[in-house]
């Protein structure tokens, strides 16, 4: 029999996108739990379908018999909920970024706001299964990471625990990303006619997400160069990288490194020297797509990373984090 | 009364481009010349309008009075018409990637084809008004300079001259593309479906535009990672370019670079401290927008510089180089 | 000298394409006029250039010299600031619906709303020239048509007038616009994420544009089904017309009426039977253009009808009233 | 155990999202079948999946215990493969046009070309369940209904049945489809910067899939008037669809009519009156939406149909049509 889990901002893009997966999966069934006044029923339909909606009231959840919920919430909602879920003994996962870094301290310098769970925060499991799968099943709390910083440390930490990069000369990694990563939310920044046909850059250097990267590559700030870039399609994000490589001699070498690393990983994918993912590659996957461009006689690499910023950057991998929690096959679901 | 101009490529982007500058250019007059046979009027219209066609043949060019021909067309048909061009005294600015480089042995390494024309190649005048302005009204050939360098060479040679770049730990330009840069032609790469909701990365570390950026800047190519990336909006270039600065100590003091190598001209624009362009602001122009962000803690520095690559990146930059050649205003039917 | 024209709501897509028409335009200077509390400067560039700003304030516009002020603004503001400048000898263009019907009545009945300023919209003058091209020099004020009545009457009201049409089967008029015809501001229906890879139609039979036909046409409701629908594009508009056709033999009578109408007018263009223009056609342009398709066998009859919605539709429509309003050329600043 | 079906034509745009949608089917298991030269593995990965690929010899295919073959390719290699994998006792789905009409005149008349199989076309079924679901199982050859036709014949017919249209004043069927719909190839006219910005029209009143349309729902062809149109989306057909109703006084009294006649209907879905459809609704479905407005007063009726034209415009509805061939149930692998 299916296992209830709850999904709270099922209105969102990347709440849509969990109960597109949910529904799916063999092993659980998806309750939509309303939180506060939303715009109602958005469909014409004569007979909607879909999952069951309850309040998102801790109580309900519990009677209901919900044993998991997934926050697809801002962090300052997140920061409401999750103390409220774990303490009736739900675990949650958690989309927003409001656990994802170590210190409050880091946290208000990063995220410009105080964090009001400084105990949750210490708590909560940095969910990238891929580096972090043994702490995840036992996990109460567990921290969906943002969707730039997946791409990122699938692609850089390798490398780094390799010692293969000239941290020296430092990491640049050129990100781009679809517009549902902004959210689901009536925004002039996000409008169609002033994305269409448009390119830009935004928080160069400052981006929040970038202390998840430093935490899970081990990197100094300095050694990393961090841009994100708005790119007119609606999802995927595609990271290119570039580093000075030292102690290899081709691409292959790099590859190698990967092919080590991820021989086990069922949710990253690699590409033979020269080749690249590109954004159709991994759209509606919970793939991550890593390819290798090496120039020998100067040291010069390029990595380019890609994944669905909804699938393996958000709904995928909470799914992933989920199967692990709740005991089921880690690709239940996903493939 | 107005000169009598060629545009021989009048049906691709760039010359299609050229010919809706040149109509409104106050002290010209495009002429179109038909290179072999094309497919003929593609619009409906009853009653087309537009400039005068004749054969793309220099005994008639010469005959009609036509002092200047642009060439819209590939490296290959660029060096069977120029020498014929100027053998009737003709001047020419040539679009293709012909005669961009100074000699046929680094010709031949990038472009993978050998050179007819080596003379003409050796004789070429580079036509980046901002750093070869000198040179081009004496020029009997201004060979355009690329989309990707105009955009890069702009950004990078003032910093290079102010001695402010680690060149050890070397310049990433991350640069992406509209599709209108691929040329007017059926290919399944830049159909529709390949490109709406994707992007992509090709040519890494080895794209043909490459020398011109180390030939014009002053780089070694161990110095200079590039890599060109579609973008699916139509026109316009934006690169990001990250390196390490040395001898500065703001953002501001990287913009006073600029203001001063750039305070005379009239196509290139500077941003705020830590703001940058995005396409729309430079689509339709013959703008180069430049903006600088700075982290003076860690000197980690990111310029982002956009041009439309069919405006400074082809016809806007070509019309700019005749009114050199021609003798007008350089900004005449420009702004 | 030039003639100083005010435009208020410059930052909206009519407004800001209003004055980038005004700036080219040789007779007149534009002034930028700030209406209440806006969000201020969005350019980066660190030295912005265009039009002076001033507040828009009667008082301040008439002591600037200002013979003619645009609104381009909601019908609300409109009908507050219409009055205000007319009292003071100004004249006014306004691109809203404001003044576009006859009757408080019928304003009421499709704008939902009531007018607050009953003699003006019994005063205002239907700025459609092709149409009413003698009485807009003398007006005081002229109300900009909307953009989906300006593409249907130029189609429609010269088959009217022949007489070729089956009114009692009566006539199809399916609209399709680009999403800057809902103007510049934040809203979920209109965001990127919404609005790429999507097509929907909205104000099925009830559009407020459609009494616009009706009036200029001399249509009953009852003999035009309208549909007005969203297409992925920044800008422009096409619609397909059918109809039965009567006492025509083929699709070169049809073209013949059309002919005869518009000889002389300089921004409606036609197209070889069977052939139809699309929205490239006329992107950025004032053109309004129409093809014809019949079927003599059956009487079927398509027309399809395309203007860009900020040019025709808009903003060039607005310059060519103004053109005819200060004594200028009717083509002045649009070609 | 999973039968095995074979599918000729695998990298078109139907192909490939046909062999989508089987490797999800759980009692199907996909083979693909190459005919003739193909450009190779054009996926870099290191280590590619997916189903097996062995030669499009009818032989083999035997050999290898293909039951159905799936033919997603143009009609010409249609008619050549159909008749050599019926003559082996495989039973076939064809996407193409090849066997939709009844007669090798029609066939010619609207094709263009002669038909070579004309005892084929007569014994071919046309796959359109929700009409002619009871042949479907026992047909050798099952021909899949065009993707305009489908959205049409669906809104349609019921209609017609229902004896509620203004035969005398004409159905007007304007229909928008998505760039997939043009194939998987090279080509200028779907390239992607004639595509993005634009909307056209083609084949207006004389697209070759009005006659399926005049077939299934019995109308003449003074009767109908079609339009295509090319959206800038890779997916999903809109077509509006207008009529005047008569015995009929409300929306109401029209839905009734399609509950009535798709109450059992799996894949087709109604709006509540007065709204409609859009593609995003249908995109990545089987399902076929449908939306009506009426204005009582005047009798005008306008339907929206929406499908995607990869569903239920192509491989879903193959898939429909397999289900039902091989006995399983008609909805697995579709929902």
């Amino acid at each position: 029999m299916a296992l209830k889990v709850g999904v709270v901002g099922y209105r969102g893009y990347s709440g849509a996108e969990l109960v597109r997966i949910l529904e799916r999966h063999p092993s659980v069934e998806p309750v939509l739990l309303e939180h506060r006044a939303d715009a109602g029923d958005h469909s014409g339909l004569l007979h909607p379908s879909g999952p069951p909606v309850i309040p998102c009231d801790p109580q309900i959840i519990k009677a209901e018999g919900i044993a998991l919920v997934f926050l697809a919430t801002p962090p300052e909602v997140s920061m409401e909920l999750a103390p409220e879920l774990l303490a009736l003994d739900r675990v949650v996962v958690d989309l927003s970024g409001a656990f994802r870094l170590r210190t409050v301290e880091n946290y208000a310098a990063w995220y410009k706001a105080a964090h009001t769970q400084p105990e949750l925060l210490a708590e909560a499991t940095y969910g990238l299964p891929e580096f972090c799968r043994e702490r995840i099943p036992a996990a109460r709390l567990v921290s969906n990471p943002g969707c730039y910083p997946t791409a990122a440390n699938l692609a850089i930490r390798p490398l780094i625990e390799a010692g293969v990069v000239d941290r020296a000369a430092g990491i640049v990694c050129d990100a781009k990303s679809g517009v549902s990563g902004a959210g689901r939310k009536a925004s002039l920044t996000t409008s169609f006619c002033e994305v269409t046909g448009n390119f830009s850059a935004y928080s160069i250097l400052k981006h929040r997400h970038v202390p998840e990267v430093l935490l899970t590559s081990s990197l100094e700030e300095r050694e990393f160069s961090f841009t994100a870039q708005l790119i007119p399609v609606d999802r995927g994000i595609l990271e290119t990288i570039y580093f000075r490589a030292v102690h290899v001699h081709s691409a292959e070498d790099l590859l190698a490194i990967y092919q080590s690393r991820y021989r086990q990983e069922p949710f990253v994918r690699l590409y033979r020297a020269g080749r690249a993912p590109d954004l159709h590659a991994v759209a509606h996957t919970n793939f991550c797509d890593i390819g290798v461009t090496f120039d020998a006689a100067t040291g010069r690499a390029v990595v380019v990373s890609a994944i669905d910023n909804l699938g393996k950057g958000a709904a995928g991998q909470a799914v992933q984090n989920m199967n692990l929690m709740l005991g089921f096959s880690e690709t239940e679901g996903l493939l």
